[in-house]
C-alpha cells in the first residue's frame, strides 16, 4: 500500500497550482534554507535568527492600537548543545510546510506533529517529545518567515459559526449565509483570500456573541435579518479562524464589530484578544486584531439598568478579582476612564453576569430590546 | 421598556402556529397539570410520578439492541419535606416549556435555568440553586412526559458539522451540503422534522469522525465526493443534535453509519453512545441510538497492520486501563468476541493511537487508503 501511494503521488501532485501567497511562503522557506546552506558552504556554523516571542519583546503600539513584537532576536545555532535540537526541529517544521504547500494540502498542527515525529536512528531520541514542542516551533517559524500559520497550510480546530446576508465563495462553492437555516455556516480554520472570496453583503455591522447557545437565540429571533447584520459566535474564546474572519470582514468590507460577551473577566479578556491581539502571538495582531471593535455588553451597570433580580448574579471568586485587576492594567485599558469604571464597578458589585441572565427578563429581551437599544444609543465601550 | 415588550407581546404571539408535535407536547404538559389540579379538587395530596432514571432501572434490550428504561417510578408528593421543592421545580419546568411552545421560541437549558430562577418571597429561598438542579428536572420532565427535550423547545450547545451530497430544508431555507466549501454546515441543536426536512441525497453511507481537525482533512481531500457519502464530526463526544441527526439520516434515509474514532477508551465510549445510547439517558435511546453503527477504526491491530512507527504511540494510563475493562463489560460488548479481542489487544499493546497517528504514514493515507480499504473489505467491528 505505501508503494502505491508513493508511485501515484507524483502524477497527482504535478497538478497542484500554487497561489501567489503559496509562492511567497515557499520562497521564504527556501530563502531560510538557502541561508543555512550558504553558511555550511562557507565553513561557517549554520544558525537561524528567531524573533523573540517573550513578553519583554512585546509592546503595545498606541498609534496603531495593536500589540506588536519588538526587534529582539535570538540566534539558534546548530553547533550548540542547548539549541541543536531546536535547530533541527526548526528545519523539520519548515520542511514540512514546504511539503504541504507543494502538495496543495493542509494539516492540523497535531497532524504536523505526527507527520514530523520520528526516532533519530540509531539513537532512541525522537524529533519531538510531544505536541507542545512542535507547536512552539510552528510559532517560531511563523515569526521567522513572517507568515501566518494558515499560510503555511496549518489549521487549528474549527469552532464558531456565522449567519447573515453575505455571499462569498469558499473553495469554489458560492455560500449564501442568509439561507442556512437554524444551523448556519461553520467557520473554517483557514479563511485566507485564497480560500474565501467575499462577493456581496447588505449587512451594516457584525454582532459577535460569545457562546453558541446565545447565538442560537439570536438566530431563532432572526436578529440578523431585522437588524441587517452578520451574526457570529466563537464557542467561547474565538478560534483563529473566527478572529481572522472578523478581521477580514471588518477591514475589507468595512463592517463595525460589536461584541456581546459575559460580564466577567473572561468576557473582558475575549474582547481584549479580538481587539488588540493575544500577548503570546503579538506577531499576528496585524492580521487578526480589530482595534475598532466595540464592547456592547454585558456591562457591570446592566444589573441596575436592566432591573435584574438578585437571583441571577454569580459571586466573584478571588481569581476573578485578581484577573480583573490584571486586565485593568492592560495598556489599552489603563488610560480609558470608561474601562476603568467598568472593571471597578464589577469589583464593587462583587458579582458577574452571564448574557443568559438577561433571559430572566424575557426570552427575547436580549435580542429585541437590550442589543437594539444599545446600538441605537451608541452605548458601548471602546 | 419592559412595558413595551409586554404590551406588544400578545399581538406577536397570537401568530404562533403550533405543529402537530407542539400540540402533543403541550397536551402532555396540560395533562400532567390537570391531574395535579384534579387531586387538589378532590382533597387529595397532589403528586407526580417520575420514572426512575437510576442505573438499576436501566437495562439493555438485546432484541432491539438499545438501552431502555424499566418501569420503576417514584412518587413526588407536594406535601413531603423531602420532595416539596422538587415538586415545585417540576411544575416550574413544565410551565416554562408550555410558555416556550406557546411563544414558538426555544432556549438553552442554561437559559431556562435563568428564566425560572427567582427568589420565593418573602423567604430567601431560590427556586433553583444552580443549573445542575434545573437540568435534572428537565430530564425528569422529559421521561415523565415521554418527550425529548428538543420537543420541549430546549436546546444544547451546537457542535459538529456536516458536508456531502444531501439537500434538506432547515427552517425554510434549502440547504445543499455539497456546496458549502471548506466550512460546511454547522449542525444545529434541534434537528427534529419540524425544523429539518430531508429532500434528496445521492450518498450511500455516512462517515462520522471524532474531531473537527480530522474532518477538515477528509473534507479537503473531498473524501465525501470520491466515496459518495456524508461526512460528519462531533467535535469530540457528539452533541445531542449530531446524534439525533445521524439517527434520522440512518433511519429515514437508510444510510449506514461508520465511525472513525481514536483507538482509546474514549473512542470506544463515543462509539458505544452513538450505537446504544447513554447510560443516564436511556429513555432517549429509541430516538438517538443507532444499533447498526459500525466501528471502522482506529483498531488496536492497526499499529502492526499499517506499519506505524513506535514514535506515534501514547502509553495507556491506569485510568485508561480501568475504563477499557469497564467498557469490555458493557452488555453489548461482553458477548462479542471481536470486541473482546479489540479491547484486549489495546490492553496488551499498552498504548493508544489517535486517528492523526495515521498521518505519519502520509498526509492523505487515512483518506485515500485506510478508510477506502476498510470499506471495500468490510473490515469493521459491529
Amino acid at each position: 500500500m505505501p508503494k502505491r501511494a508513493n508511485t501515484s503521488a507524483p502524477a497527482k501532485r504535478a497538478a497542484v497550482k500554487l497561489s501567489v501567497k503559496d509562492k511567497n511562503t515557499l520562497a521564504a522557506v527556501q530563502g531560510m534554507a538557502a541561508a543555512v546552506t550558504r553558511s555550511v558552504m562557507r565553513n561557517r556554523d549554520p544558525e537561524v535568527e528567531i524573533p523573540m516571542r517573550s513578553l519583554s519583546n512585546t509592546h503595545y503600539n498606541a498609534s496603531k492600537r495593536i500589540l506588536q513584537m519588538g526587534k529582539k532576536t535570538t540566534a539558534r545555532p546548530l553547533f550548540n548543545l542547548s539549541s541543536a535540537k531546536s535547530f533541527m526541529q526548526t528545519m523539520l517544521v519548515a520542511g514540512g510546510t514546504k511539503r504541504l504547500i507543494e502538495q496543495g494540502k493542509s494539516l492540523s498542527i497535531r497532524g504536523l506533529y505526527y507527520m514530523l515525529k520520528h526516532k533519530i536512528k540509531p539513537t532512541n531520541e525522537v524529533t519531538f517529545e510531544n505536541q507542545t514542542d512542535s507547536d512552539a516551533i510552528v510559532e517560531d517559524v511563523e515569526v521567522m518567515l513572517g507568515c501566518l500559520r494558515e499560510e503555511m497550510h496549518l489549521y487549528a480546530d474549527l469552532r464558531g459559526g456565522m449567519v447573515g446576508d453575505i455571499q462569498f465563495v469558499d473553495s469554489g462553492d458560492l455560500i449564501d449565509c442568509s439561507r442556512l437555516g437554524s444551523g448556519g455556516y461553520q467557520i473554517p480554520s483557514i479563511v485566507e483570500p485564497e480560500v474565501i472570496r467575499f462577493r456581496n453583503t447588505s449587512a451594516k455591522f457584525i454582532l459577535h456573541v460569545e457562546k453558541g447557545t446565545v447565538w442560537q437565540r439570536f438566530n431563532e429571533d432572526k436578529f440578523w435579518k431585522k437588524n441587517n447584520c452578520l451574526l457570529t459566535h466563537g464557542a467561547g474564546q474565538p478560534s483563529r479562524g473566527v478572529r481572522r474572519m472578523l478581521h477580514r470582514l471588518h477591514h475589507e468590507l468595512r463592517l463595525p464589530v460589536y461584541c456581546l460577551l459575559d460580564n466577567d473577566p473572561w468576557g473582558y479578556y475575549i474582547y481584549s484578544v479580538i481587539k488588540q491581539g493575544s500577548m503570546n502571538l503579538a506577531f499576528e495582531s496585524q492580521r487578526m486584531a480589530i482595534p475598532d471593535a466595540k464592547f456592547l455588553g454585558v456591562r457591570s451597570e446592566d444589573f441596575k439598568r436592566c432591573g435584574l433580580a438578585d437571583s441571577v448574579i454569580i459571586g466573584l471568586t478571588d481569581s476573578d478579582r485578581k484577573r480583573a485587576r490584571q486586565i485593568a492594567e492592560y495598556p489599552w485599558f489603563v488610560k480609558k476612564k470608561d474601562w476603568q469604571k467598568e472593571i471597578q464597578l464589577m469589583l464593587d458589585n462583587g458579582f458577574k453576569l452571564e448574557v443568559e441572565a438577561l433571559i430572566s427578563r424575557d426570552i427575547s429581551y436580549v435580542t429585541e430590546e437590550y442589543v437594539p437599544e444599545r446600538l441605537r444609543e451608541g452605548r458601548f465601550l471602546d
